[in-house]
């Protein structure tokens, strides 16, 4: 069995590789006319979908999964239709791919270019969220890839007909179908596997919680790029507008909780935190967040202790940690201690702790007097993203299409040799 | 001892991690005093590395290591001199850190910048090369960043001597010796435990052979920039000029075998093969190279029958693979397949092939009617290189200061909230 799954993928991740002259030779048009294609597919086939659909979330409640995995896993017309409609906001976004971003001449004639080219195959993996499915599939071919899919098992039935439906748009475009796959098992040894087809995968893009991107990390010999857990700081100066702390800092955890941006710790300073820290307590408490405090903190406000695990944490959820600091370089260090590099935020009116904090706190995106939940593909103004990164190579922050390229040098000569 | 390893390795690299705040805010004329005072100390210091590098040699000569090793471990007053030179030739290149590449207003008022920033901590393994040493740590520094170095155990004496020396440079400007540190141990468990310092070290390099950078590859859960492997063709095409043909086909293979941008494999379109073959086989000759063709190619000269793995070898050596093809698309399937994605040429005066050549090889740098050899960080104006990349992220081709360095997302703004 484990030589068979090893076959499997190891010929599916081949053919993938097998369509990437003809995807990165396509023109603008020919793609955009692909996932106009898929879109009304898509929409054409929501009964298929959704009968598909529902029997992943008959397995699901039988196996007992959270109401909020099995709103994720759930699919209607509705959300159907955003992945229609995702995949033609696609249509307008301009394509990367043969954009020639500068070239020159070297003293003895050569020509040199740096030209964007696909980055080949990418692989996604992924938990029971079917809409992944389409939106990877749509940001990879857009950007002239082809793409493997590893879904959680848990939608494994919704994703097969959503590709087969992908694979249909492939085919009625008379484009190869393998330029979109589904690793169509539910072994654990599948992701092993896909996970060291170096030879035919450029990148694997993890989507999910930290566990699943921590095993990506650890065991892919193919490169990875880690996107979206963000454990964001928001630092409250003495020097800040407080009226404007209080806002930035309630709509970092309360507009959405649930997402890589949202803030998990408040960071303020000791001088402002009697005056900023009641108000702020009651506005988070009318919004149902719990608090937990310093020792500190909790003399001004009512709030359960923070532990020390509580300034690692991703809560993800109404949960908020508060921590007194004496400066703004205890909060830089606090972040850079804690932070996973996402995106980070001061609250001040002073130039040059403004200045000090973007430029010594390490990560994606760093805000002066703003909320971090603006770091997004579309709030930046790339479109639709493929994920937030929050490692250094290769892409940083939101990931839009360009991301999903790399770069190849074109040299014209004339018969140039090296002496 | 393995716990003790883990320690020192864990506690080396979190120093490194340290410094980075310290580096990532240096002037750029302060990162240039820093590095003519590495070059002034390493001249002055050329008896006490003699010394030690005498130490790795006789130690190299007991344990009967070739003499190609020998020479790449030997220094000299010569090759230290050329190391402090390698040194100050990176005083005249543009500091990549702190330029802003583009900012952006968006509708709501926020004003979005990228801007250049150190990796963070850089760790470098390679092999008994001690000028590697000292090139590699100039490179890193002078982009903002520390850097780990965990060279062959043969060189370690060496090595020592010329990290110490560059600490002491550090220390003399005020700056954080663990800037620079070396794994001070020959054992195996120390890389395999550097290759897991995630939390501390941003990008792992590895510069060496083929063996080395594969091991690299498989074990480290860090990211891996995979450098220098080089396979490259050029293909002689039925439109060539067939004299510069001969020209660039002998350059690429003969004017230094030994690099990675050397070519390995010579294709040759069947329609020119008898023109052009026997008088550059005649060429080759006379350089000492070894010929070994597809049975085509035999009845045309003389040469070996060429093996399977002889078109996937990498030789480094005067050994030239050749072999017949069809066409322009044969050249292209046989490169696609046997190449390792670093340079590869066409030979061709039609406008066509040209481009389709240019299209659809996958590879760094793809030449037009040049020698592969050019592929190299002087010769493309980039400057000095940390190595060549044959992989898609991040950075690919010769990589200088710039791939050394990654960027951050600024965010101006005056209270923005997220709606």
């Amino acid at each position: 069995m484990e030589l068979e799954i090893q076959t499997y993928v190891e010929k599916l991740a081949g053919r993938a590789k097998d369509t990437c002259p003809v995807l990165a030779s396509l023109s603008s048009t020919q793609k955009n006319l692909l996932l106009a294609k898929m879109a009304s597919l898509l929409e054409a086939g929501t009964k298929k979908i959704l009968d598909a659909n529902a029997i992943d979330i008959e397995n699901a409640v039988k196996k007992g999964l959270t109401k909020t995995l099995i709103d994720r896993l759930t699919l209607n017309e509705k959300r159907i239709n955003g992945m229609a409609d995702g995949l033609r906001t696609l249509l307008a976004l301009e394509d990367p791919v043969g954009k020639t971003l500068s070239m020159w001449r070297r003293p003895n004639g050569l020509e040199i270019g740096q030209q964007r080219v696909p980055l080949g195959v990418v692989g996604i993996i992924y938990e029971a969220r079917p809409n992944v499915t389409v939106d990877a599939a749509g940001l990879c071919l857009k950007a002239g890839n082809a793409v493997i899919l590893k879904g959680g098992s848990e939608a494994l039935d919704s994703n097969r007909i959503l590709v087969q439906i992908l694979q249909q748009a492939l085919v009625e475009c008379n484009l190869p179908p393998d330029a979109v796959q589904l690793i169509d098992s539910t072994e654990r040894e599948a992701t092993q596997v896909l996970m060291h087809q170096n030879r035919y995968i450029d990148v694997l893009i993890p989507r999910g919680g930290a566990g699943l991107i921590k095993a990506v990390v650890e065991n892919s010999t193919i490169p990875v790029i880690e996107t979206g857990i963000g454990n964001c700081h928001t630092y409250i100066d003495n020097d800040a507008d407080l009226a404007m702390a209080r806002n930035i800092a309630y709509n970092a955890k309360v507009q959405r909780p649930g997402v890589c941006n949202a803030m998990e710790t408040l960071l303020v300073h000791e001088q402002v935190a009697e005056d900023v820290l009641p108000q702020l307590a009651a506005d988070y408490r009318g919004a149902g967040v719990e608090l937990r405090g310093c020792p500190a903190t909790c003399k001004i406000i009512n709030a359960k202790p923070a532990s020390e695990e509580d300034w690692a944490t991703e809560f993800l959820d109404l949960i908020l940690a508060i921590k007194i600091v004496k400066d703004v370089d205890e909060a830089i260090a606090h972040i850079n201690r804690y932070g996973t590099r996402h995106s980070e935020a001061i609250v001040t009116n002073n130039y040059q702790k403004a200045r000090h904090f973007l430029a010594s706190v390490d990560a994606a995106a760093v805000y002066v007097n703003a909320s971090t939940r603006f770091t997004d593909g579309y709030e930046f103004g790339f479109g639709a993203e493929i994920g937030i990164s929050t490692q250094k190579l290769h892409a940083r922050g939101p990931m839009g299409l360009e991301s999903l390229t790399t770069i190849k040098y074109i040299i014209y000569g004339e018969g140039q040799i090296r002496e």
